[in-house]
């Protein structure tokens, strides 16, 4: 079995498939061509340096291109680095596909789509229920592979789907802990409240920002979606009104893209059990990399933070 | 002819027709019944005490009813207040109509119209132009009489397409001196900028908010518009996005209510010229109130300042 | 069945036993004296005006003193104020007591125990259990009856019991969905984290704050006390440097009182669910008083938003 | 024709003159000495290493000497750097000037001078206009030729004087539209505005801070020569206050160094225009690098944002 | 001996003489005159009413005039209030006078005047001391009797003296334990700091801004001051520039008025000892009003605090 | 006599012993190994190079450990380098120890213990003389070696007791200043302030945090100590609240770590002495090490200034 990325020290060799998920060309402090890029399999990232590179080296290497490479990890200012000694793009014949280069939601797409599903069942509010069902089977593809962000929270395959049911499940409970909250809207206020991204962000492997994504942002973009839905639908009445401020408040402040603030109960909670899923999502992953005692890497959007992880156990 | 409100002085009576703004019932602390009233006439506002009302004098006074009345003005904590001697409903034979008790802008409708009609010619964009012209057609009356705001600048009948007309004047002088700018995105921003208002306020007389005004904002609305718009018209491509980005980014911050800042030049600039216009209507007419060597009354809207009116003129 | 005051519209007379809360002494501008007193029953609060107050009256009208009394409901600056008309002090016959007029959770003190004792069944970590049992021992009776602030949120008798309860329930769901979490840790911070309240607040009705919790906090308070309750159950380790870390770090941010963020993830689990629940608490609460359509009252601890109750309902 | 440097790509080799504005020795890590310079002539700057310096190397290359060099253009860390292979210092025969090296406005001199003259022509309060006329005599050779800052805006030989008139431009158009305004005074404002620049900058083409400069500011600087100034001329009365006013309040806000926010009308648009046509010269420099569909770098004084250029044009 | 305002208990009578700082005329609801009066006389302050005036006593009551009255005080809204019952104006042959009224540091003149005159003599630095000898001899006389603020601290006649003498106090013993400084400049800062309020503020009893005051604030129009003194002087060289650079630092931020922030070290050691000095007067006044065991008032210029005075003394 | 390395020059050569305060591993763009060691003597620190290490070097250089060393100091990067040209660990022979490499305050450790039993004695008040002697005691031996942090200022062996007892210095002459304040309390502040360090900081010469400094911080852990000291020796009252309080509050703002402001006068003016101190510390340092004319470098802990050095001197 071929060793991972993520699992291989400094100081050793490593030998295996790898994605390229961006390239940058340089030139040495002689003048010397080479080129610098960021390669990924299931386990992990690392930049690597490919030295006195050819004209073809620079054709081989782009973008979601896969190579087999051989090389050594070396530690360049406090990281880890790999240095290539050899290299050749992959080959029909070798079987291996983008999709096994990259990280993807700990749960199968077929399981997300039922969660879904079920919650969409759940719900009784008939306008509520006709536009979610709407919004599902338009995204319906892109919905279950978009991550739900470039960085920091889910940001990998099915992430948004991810997200959202992870949302859902918390929702459900805090429904039975507080029966007084409209689980309809605050389920539909769940399913739509990142489906902007999907059109704010351009795919799934090197993903980026849409022109649109830049100048509007993904919460005007799916209030306007929501109200172009509702139109086509032939829906009219305060729900719709609802749930586009559902969408535009879940921000919580102006300072953080909400024009504004949560003014209905279910907005102020889509707001916070946003919040709570995306940070246990964040939190999660970086202990998950360091041992008992250690503290994790500084995490820029859980405030620049780095988290403790005791040393006694629940038993 | 009958001196107005805002031109007698404390001390004296007045006797005249006045419009009823805002009511509040109150009791003094002996128990005794009595009505609060907000009067106006098209020289100024009052605040009114009507003292031992009778059940009658509840259902009379009314917001935007027009009374005829006899008072005195005296001060109390500082501040100016008629005391209501006598008073009568108007009479149809009074010949008294709302509209001769509201501020308007000192340009007439028609000359607004012609105006609009003017800069809209100029323009050579067709995509722009099309969807310029389709939402002048859609909102030609309401644009006509609506303030720009509640409070604070061009807060009259009229006062939305006031500002727009300057701001026009503005925008056509500015690409005289800076020809790099597109004009046709600039007046097309600035026709548009606040139009989301006449969906945000309820009215013209005794404006307020609507729901969706409260949930949403002007903003984002009138940037949904332009999508719904722009599908009637089955017009695509990069200015409606662009154009969609001038609306949302005009208050030039996420704390003022633009999710996205300006990141086009003619978004920048619509955002400065807004804030020009806007800032020398508050100026100017706080200034005309005052007289040489004094300050005017403190602006919320400027940041709470107080602005000197210097002795020395310009000759 | 005697009406409440919470109850009576403007306008009404009212008959009935009251708790006085506060006593202001005040003179009228003509020079005679007169009592503003802040009363209340179980069904709400009520300025009360008592003119022309004598020296016994004066004697009579004290903080937790119960009166019998008649008067009128009018209204003054848009409060409704009650003007005392005649009143009486409770005399032991009357068999009325303080605990009939207060504000209690909607569970009762048997059943906030129990669900206490369960949780604190489910602790399996000795240490933290120690710990946990030897406050709730320390602190019984006062856990059971006090609020958990003097405003805002869980104001009322049982308040910071009830909260607590409600916090477990949260913790116990949200371990399910992420298991990765140490739920020891987290009940442990849940069940100790306002517990210095009971030293910073003077008490149940008239609840003020202490001279050590003006000059310390109820934060720093409580960490000592877990430091001082270490010491002499003889506990070592880092549990209790632990356990300290989420008490300090439970408001967040320095801002907000907590001198370290968290950095532990129980500890920004506790922060984020000790906000939800006294959101909840608080949105709750002020949408029961308002109808489908209306915006409640402004909400200092929401940062002033006024939340709508929109009209369609989950069927 | 000698090619320039802002012309050449990488991979380039490029010969001719170039003006050394600043100079950093180094030592490369194993300890053999080199030189950094920053060059520029008339079509940009570039970044250069000279390897292997010698004693002699670093006597000549001192700022605002012209050297002839020969070299090639790499890429290092994303930025082109010019390696130079050969180089000597300019002689009197090449009848090369460090005039001929830097960034001018685009607007001659000749036509600058003739320009503000007329604006003060223009002027009709004797006072405001012999103060005027005072501060051009005394800084007549200066004001032509320094730059209005050493980065971000009209950064350019006589920049500051091209400042001055973009903004008279504006205001005179301005005055029309709002003839309330005071001409006079917004002229002299504009024209004195920057003045304190001169002596807080050390010169125009190696621009720093003086001590003056870094312990006053231009602001304070030149709020105090208005002062000695009006008392040589004798010159008394509100004029000379309120013109300090105007350069005191023209950064807006205490925290962008003016200590009184502006409090009369022409001070808050002498702000105004000072702020649109800084933005405007930075935004229209950046977007002429930028092809249609592009952004433009961040630019630091515009908050760091990074401005698109749209494709569709103005027809 | 009379007794004083500030030694007469609320429910008693009062007769004497008082010094009239202000005056509002109302109406009450019912329409009579009357006029709220703030009078002082050395033992404090009081707002006093007085009911159903006539135009003789509107006449009478203006700013600084002294009147002698008898009336009794009751409380109102929690504040002490002087209801007045009869009163005249001072006559000649009362032999009272403005002086008597007003509070006054507790040095006297002629010992504030030797105090700072061995500190002059002290200064060793020529330069410094000419320039510092120049000022106080401009400025001896009104140096001497002005408050140092309108409130606050040192708000008192001869207040700027005493801030000044308290501050070179503390300033002479910081220089033994750090004598690294420079005691001439630290001296010369302290003495000047704040002589700009000589002109920014109207006079000595009834203080207000000066227009210069309002539009340029006293740090700006002080350096100014400092540039034309040294004009005069014929001094030229750094230290007019760094004692420019005190005065116009001694605020500490942009936020509170200094355009820079302190860049020489005793720059920073002079906004240490204002601050220092200015609470230490703040906080001994409030104090010394309140008993062992209680909260002082709370203090706008301590960021609203309210300050505990312990019971325990230093024994 | 052996030369320093502060007061070696580039391009000169260096013999020596110096300690090791720091070692990072990296491999060259080439793979080779080497080593970055932070070295530093009592005159000054250096960052320094060891190229071509092997697994003994590695062995070898380790933090604390004391080597002999030749070398050249190079520039790199516009700061001082030591290249290592030969080396080797220092042997009992030698004769060098840690404390001869280190940074020590200007004071000795007897005098510091003098000065602080003699503010000890000048206490009155038994309760707080107590509490403070029992610190003393128990801390005795780091007190008198710990630095005040780990840099900013008093960064250095008995930096804490040397900034103890300025700032009681300080203290001595504003209680002879304002005899009203409380001396004992701001003694007994003073000295225990940061007593919270010694168990916050993991040492001396390569002092980190502890677990429990990174998860509480020196003031919640010290305000527990002085909880747990009263305990054990019995005593009770305000003193210890007070007190207490003086140590939460130190830093003066909720920002800056202290959960309650300054709420006690002399909380007040522990947390100005404190500033001071640190302050002129910092100042004072920084402007040792550059020429009158210079500015010192920027320091991260005044806000990031640099500080002007005048030329002329106080004579």
């Amino acid at each position: 079995m071929i060793k991972g990325i993520g699992t291989t020290a400094i100081g050793e060799s490593f030998e295996g498939y790898m994605l390229i998920k961006d390239v940058i060309k340089g030139v040495t402090s002689n003048g010397k061509p080479f080129l610098t890029l960021m390669l990924r399999d299931k386990t992990g990232e690392i930049e690597a340096k490919l030295w006195d590179t050819t004209k073809e080296d620079e054709t081989v290497c782009v973008p979601e291109q896969i190579i087999k490479l051989a090389g050594e990890i070396n530690q360049f200012r406090g990281k880890a680095q790999l240095k290539i000694l050899s290299f050749r793009p992959s080959q029909p014949t070798d079987d291996v596909h983008v999709s096994d280069f990259v990280e993807k939601a700990p749960i199968e797409k077929e399981e997300l789509t039922e969660k879904l599903t079920e919650a969409i069942f759940e719900m009784q509010n008939p306008t509520l229920q006709r536009l979610v069902r709407a919004f599902i089977r338009k995204y319906q593809e892109d919905l279950l592979v978009y991550p739900a962000a470039t960085k920091n929270h889910h940001e990998y395959v099915s992430g948004l789907a991810h997200h959202i049911v992870s949302m859902l499940a918390i929702a459900r409970e805090l429904h039975k802990l507080y029966p007084e909250m409209n689980k309809d809207l605050l389920y539909a206020g769940i399913i739509l409240h990142d489906l902007g991204k999907l059109k704010e962000l351009s795919g799934i492997v090197t993903t980026s920002y849409t022109l649109e994504g830049k100048l509007l942002g993904h919460i005007p973009m799916m209030v306007e979606e929501i109200g172009l839905m509702a139109k086509d639908l032939q829906i009219e009445g305060e729900e719709v009104t609802i749930l586009q401020h559902l969408i535009l408040s879940h921000h919580g402040k102006a300072e953080w893209g909400s024009p504004k603030p949560p003014l209905v109960r279910e907005a102020e909670v889509l707001h916070l059990i946003d919040l709570m899923d995306a940070k246990l999502n964040m939190m999660n992953r970086a202990l998950s990399k360091v041992k008992p005692g250690e503290f994790t890497e500084r995490m820029f959007a859980m405030d620049n933070r780095s988290f403790y992880k005791p040393i006694f156990e629940e038993k």
